[in-house]
């Protein structure tokens, strides 16, 4: 991983902390957790990177954004992530969705889309669960995000036959 | 507040739970944080019973439902409340009815409507951030708790000014 170059261009910099997120992702499913990360940035800091630890903690609330909400929201002293980029591999479910609504996030770049499960599905003449201001990026390093997720689940299902 | 009496019928159980959660509710609005309350029941048992505590912990995704969730999971020492009961004060907001959602609790009772903020506005088309098995019950003290709503609001308002 190259460090952040500060001459870079915005895609290459939403690619730069997407590697991350898919880093973070990697961890998980070697944990044998749904593999789905998380980075928030603050300016050019990362105030917090998380992976999906539903199973490790029996809890079907920590998934990668609804930690890195809490740990990006612990690192600034504030609950509003209005300043901040949230990247994630995957397209956020409601849950998610529902809470980074409630954090105000600036932006939010994610990876592969989720058809089944993501927050699109339920939004609806101009009703959405996030806020009115937060901006939407989709389709950063989609290909890797998905491909960790269909590895993923065929293993599972190999597994079960 | 008297005790559980397995006499009841089914919809004095539910004012039954719904009053402890109506005291949590309270709980929170002494400490100065929206007066929600929540409280999941296993059988005729209370495995969790909280408030909302987003001021205290700085921490948008600490409302009543995540916590109870959360303490649900632990008591039961798995993450599916399939035969569980949530009773909740106000209607679950997107983030509370998506983390249910992917708890799939059994059924939900809520008091009062949230035109403004809850997840209803979101269902469209059988779309829904519930799963498909969650039975929902709604108006349970209904006037009760968005009473505390209400005077908490606008005593909040009237501060401000």
């Amino acid at each position: 991983m190259l460090p952040f170059d500060h001459s870079s261009t915005p895609l290459q910099a939403d690619e730069h902390y997407m590697r991350i997120a898919i880093e973070e992702a990697r961890e998980a499913a070697r944990h044998d957790e749904v593999p789905v990360g998380a980075v928030i940035v603050s300016g050019n800091r990362i105030i917090a990177r998380c992976h999906n630890l539903t199973e490790t903690l029996t809890d079907v609330t920590a998934h990668a954004e609804m930690m890195a909400i809490t740990a990006a929201a612990d690192a600034l002293g504030g609950k509003y992530l209005t300043d901040c980029t949230l990247y994630v591999t995957v397209e956020p479910c409601p849950m998610c969705a529902g809470a980074l609504g409630w954090s105000q996030i600036g932006r939010i770049v994610y990876g592969a889309s989720d058809p089944k499960r993501g927050f699109s599905r339920l939004c609806h003449d101009s009703i959405t669960p996030l806020h009115p201001s937060t901006i939407v990026t989709t389709g950063i390093l989609a290909e890797e995000a998905a491909a960790l997720m269909t590895t993923f689940f065929r293993k599972k299902r190999k597994r079960k036959n």
